[in-house]
């Protein structure tokens, strides 16, 4: 599959319309409007109704657009006319008179705005209908996948192959990057987290200036993009002096609820039972009140899509969706674990997608100069 | 100054409060919770009213809280909580019954799911309230503006005298990051535009495989971002080879234009009125239809902030404000040329706070290798 079809794409939305009581559909994320068009600027939304498509957009993208979206129907404004308004006009022209429109991805203010402008009109919040469809990966967005985890690997093998005790964090994150680059991703596919010893106590931490040598652990939390869009996202650590007892205990339980959790990934399972099976297995270790956030979130144009594992998940596993299972043990001052992997729903169960070995041993480095 | 007064950056908008006729207000932006408060992550909510301040965030940036924010209250929710409803309930604990709401910033989903939380009480959508103060940048974030800029400029000095023949709009890419991160920015402050040709003709393109040999004309749009998260924005145009007469024409319409709009942004003088003038003098020299995008934007810890020059703008140039002056005319499937500088309204006029020079002569290089 050489690249995706966006006209079944946006098929499968145009034939929800009647169902979702709506006459036309406007679709404002950025995302969204990529995975139904391969458009890949911002500033664009996307009209929809059971027959008709049209990209609103402007001069900057006029080219851009018929390069990337050729034969689409497109209005281009110009400065002198914004966005808003030339939706609305849109939206009168198409004779709809029941508009739905993405209320996740619709500020208050533009929907006043769009509400003025639509007077007499209904308009619809609708939530995640595009976002339901992106929650299952299609073959080829499966392929794009597996390149950017692969982009991923790659780096991460030539980081821990030059791995020295005088870097610091962040230059292990522009090492990362640029080597992620040279085997063809488009760039990391998020700001790698990268923390020595207490910064890997920080789930979100930035790179900083502490080096190596400091502290015996260091935690890489990181992903390429590829050059359509899709992303990746792993974590390892990484043992660069002799671990703490309480490090390798706290590794440990990290890997295994991160293992229970994998084990019970299958369609048909719900979200929150397999959270709470790696929730519950930390808390029993002793630990739970340091693992504070969910065990994994959907992944694919965005970094973090819909689908959500936490204890307030409402959602249940089917073929075809990837999510990340990233358990974490966070010891405030002193060091944090977390060991994330790729994983992808299959008819049968499931699909580690990603390779990097995670197992203890694995993660101890020998004599680092 | 060593650091900015967040607490008096606060008390601006609490003292706001009343004439905005709220008893708190609850801001969500990313980067309007980053400029009261000093937090550098993200998914975490400010809570003002006239005389109390809580920030509501979660377990993963408990500790990265204590260390940016010392002092500043927080309420640290875990996974079995979301966001809304943390931030609901601190809001019932303020014992407000009227809130503010920030409407740019806010999508109908979580505004419907907060109003059914705080039923009973008035939601007023404000718009632009931390935004405004924004605008009007203070002595240490000049500072870091500044050194953005340097960041930025010592980059593309790198750029211009490495250039070869055979590099790709992509190894000038990440040659120019690298270089950047070299002298201490943290990053690029957004996606740097790399265009050979007709590439250049495309407003926003992404930097591509096209060889510097293609065409002799090589734009740059790029901007370097500080540690402390301020951005700085440059478009330069280079003549890799002999330009042609077409291109001398279009550089010398887009350097003219760009130099009447400065030198009529002063305090007083309308967004609009300028954008008029650059605009104006493009469509005298006949490539009215080739300039469609707005003259320039406010920029800081975004890189597209509130203030804009367009045709549609309505607001008025003061003391402090920095703003981008970016005339550019592309012609499509040929070249697109582009310059853009970052300005500051002083008391008595502006300054021209970047320093690469703009004129034919230095975008013309010699015998390129």
């Amino acid at each position: 599959m050489s690249s995706p079809n966006y006209t079944s794409r946006r098929s499968r939305i145009q034939r929800q319309l009647k169902s979702l009581q709506v006459d036309a559909f406007l679709i404002s994320g950025l995302s969204n409007v990529r995975y139904l068009t391969g458009f890949t600027g911002d500033s664009s939304w996307l009209l929809l109704t059971s027959n008709s498509v049209l990209l609103i957009s402007d001069t900057r993208y006029e080219t851009q657009l018929a390069d990337e979206c050729d034969g689409l129907p497109v209005v281009i404004r110009d400065a002198s006319r914004n966005l808003i308004d030339a939706a609305a006009d849109a939206v009168i022209d198409s004779g709809a008179s029941r508009l739905g429109f993405e209320a996740d991805q619709t500020s208050v203010s533009i929907f006043r705005t769009l509400e003025q402008r639509l007077s007499g009109r209904e308009l619809t919040a609708l939530n995640g209908v595009v976002e339901r469809f992106r929650e299952i990966k299609d073959k080829w967005e499966l392929e794009q996948i597996r390149k950017a985890i692969h982009f991923a690997e790659r780096g991460y093998y030539v980081v821990r192959s030059m791995l020295r005790r005088n870097q610091t964090e962040k230059e292990i994150r522009y090492l990362l990057e640029e080597a992620m680059r040279s085997f063809g991703a488009s760039g990391p596919g998020f700001e790698p987290i990268i923390g020595v010893g207490p910064t890997a106590a920080l789930p979100h931490a930035h790179a900083g200036d502490r080096p190596v040598r400091e502290n015996s652990l260091l935690l890489m939390d990181w992903g390429a993009a590829t050059e359509t869009g899709y992303r990746s996202d792993l974590t390892r650590v990484l043992f660069t002096d002799k671990p703490t007892r309480q490090m390798y205990d706290v590794y440990r339980t990290v890997l295994e609820a991160q293992r229970l959790a994998i084990e019970a990934i299958r369609p048909g399972a719900k979200c929150s039972e397999v959270d709470a099976i790696a929730r519950g297995y930390i808390q029993d270790a002793g630990y739970g009140k340091y693992f504070g956030h969910g065990l994994g979130h959907g992944f694919g144009l965005d970094i973090h899509e819909s689908l959500r594992m936490s204890p307030l998940s409402t959602q249940v596993f089917e073929p075809g969706m990837v999510i990340t299972v990233e358990p974490g043990i966070y010891l405030p001052g002193k060091f944090g674990v977390r060991i994330e992997d790729d994983i992808l729903v299959t008819a049968e169960g499931n699909e580690v997608l990603t390779t990097v070995p995670r197992d203890f041993e694995s993660a101890r480095l020998g004599f680092l100069e």
